[in-house]
This record gives C-alpha cells, structure tokens and sequence, in this order.
C-alpha cells in the first residue's frame, strides 16, 4: 500500500462551523471538564492573504481550539465575508465542515486533489504555516483541509 | 478540572452517514492509501434491540470502518427503518453524524446527560457492546456517540 494523495491517514482535527464561538466553546468547556479556551479572530486579509473560489475575500472568522486526545476540535464563527465557512453555515447551519490532515508540501498537494477532481475552495497563511480546504465532498462526503506548518 | 460528565476528552470515532457504503469506502481507501474494508449490515432487531425516540425499531445500516491513528472513521449506510442515520440522511445529506467516546457504565451515562439536557436519541446492542447516541446538537453542534464495550 502507498500512503495515498496526502501521504497520511491520521486526522488530526475536525472543524465546527458556529454562530456563536464563545458560547459553544463554552458548552464544550462544561462538558468535557476542560478549561475555555481564548478565541480569537483570523488575521486581516493582508496577512491572511484568503483566497476562496479563487478570488481574494476579506473573510474572516473567530476561532476557538481544543486538544482532545490526538485530535484538536477547531470551532469556527464566520463573518459575513464569502468563505467557505460562511456558504457552509447559510446553506447547511451549525454542524461538520471538514477534517484535517497535516501535510508537507501545499503547492504539490493543492495540485495533485486538483488532477484528481477535489479542486482547491479557499486558501490562507496564518502565522506558522497554511491552510488549503479541497472539494473532496463527492469522494468522502466531508471537505479535506490540508495544515502545513514551516 | 473534571472529566466531564464522560469522563473522557478522547474522540475515537468520526460517523459519516452516506447512500452507498461500498462506493465511498472504496474512494476512501483510493484516497488514503489504505485496504478497502469489508461493510457489513447491523444485526437484526431482535439482536441490535434498536431504540429510536424511545420506540423499537427494525432499522438498520450498512457499516464501514477505517482505523486512521487514534481515530476511528465509520460510514453509515440507513436503510429505510426510522433511525437517526435515516433522519439525518433525508434532512442534511450525506455528512458528519456524530462523534464518539468510549465510556463506562452506560445506564449512568444516559440519565446523566439526560438530566443536563441532552436527552437519548437512539440506543442499541452490537456483538461485544453497546452504543447510545445523544442529542447535544445544541450544546456541541454535532451528535455524541457513548460507545461501551464489554
């Protein structure tokens, strides 16, 4: 066996599209006996550098993050902007929007889902490393991002 | 800090409920790299005791499962029986139904979130354990599965 497109099968996150980030995080904090985690917002979109669907968007979103076991739950409150998490929460509401997988190697692999049909949605840098959400819904039913940290 | 009311933070499931099983676990596998697993169906009524909203139910699903580090992915296939997979699939469409923990004592589970708001949705029996799922849509945004095995 190869490792296949991503040359890993560990998922390392999984993202929550809210509308509120302070309450659901919160609810989570309650719930699993964890402290509360500060939330905070994206960077501004000269640092961000968004793109979504191909076009740069001013979008940002609040987002708040738990480590649970090997897995990080990432909540996400959109603002109004074009995103990916913004069309997620008009059209489908609070819920899953993608999992996450490490990678090395962003251009290779934004490339390669893309000859494979699970096109790039939105891109962004943050402060470490960057982000690539694919179009893999077809395929697995959930969106694929890619996290590569420098 | 607390546990919780679970006495765990560690998700060790992801369910993703799909109309064809077979298809999407042979585009995970492609995906990923990985053998295709085998699905099989839930056991008969009579055997899985299904609960659903407190009723008994025949329905049953078409299951699938990938071991992908600590996290385990589980592809959901409902057949026409009411369900929370059949409910989840005619409302939202193919996506994340749940995520799961694993847990001790599971009456005491239930009432517990029960008495917290976050009443038993569906319950029942597979070879070696048990499985409930919780409805704190409004709290976590997503389902919570109590898996308990023997």
């Amino acid at each position: 066996m190869d490792n296949g497109v991503l040359g890993t099968q560990v998922v390392t996150q999984i993202g929550i599209i809210v509308k509120d980030v302070e309450k659901t995080a919160r609810s989570y904090a309650d719930f699993f006996g964890i402290p509360e985690p500060e939330s905070f917002w994206t960077d501004t979109a000269d640092l961000a550098q968004t793109e979504y669907e191909g076009q740069p968007t001013p979008a940002r979103a609040k987002l708040a993050f738990f480590d649970m076991g090997q897995l990080q739950i990432e909540l996400i409150q959109p603002d109004e902007g074009p995103s990916t998490w913004r069309e997620f929460l008009d059209k489908q509401g609070e819920g899953v929007h993608h999992i996450a997988f490490g990678i090395k190697g962003m251009k290779e692999k934004i490339a390669l889902l893309g000859n494979k049909g699970m096109p790039l949605i939105q891109k962004g840098e943050f402060t470490g490393g960057r982000y690539a959400y694919m179009n893999t819904l077809d395929e697995l039913k959930v969106l694929v991002e890619l996290l590569e940290n420098d």
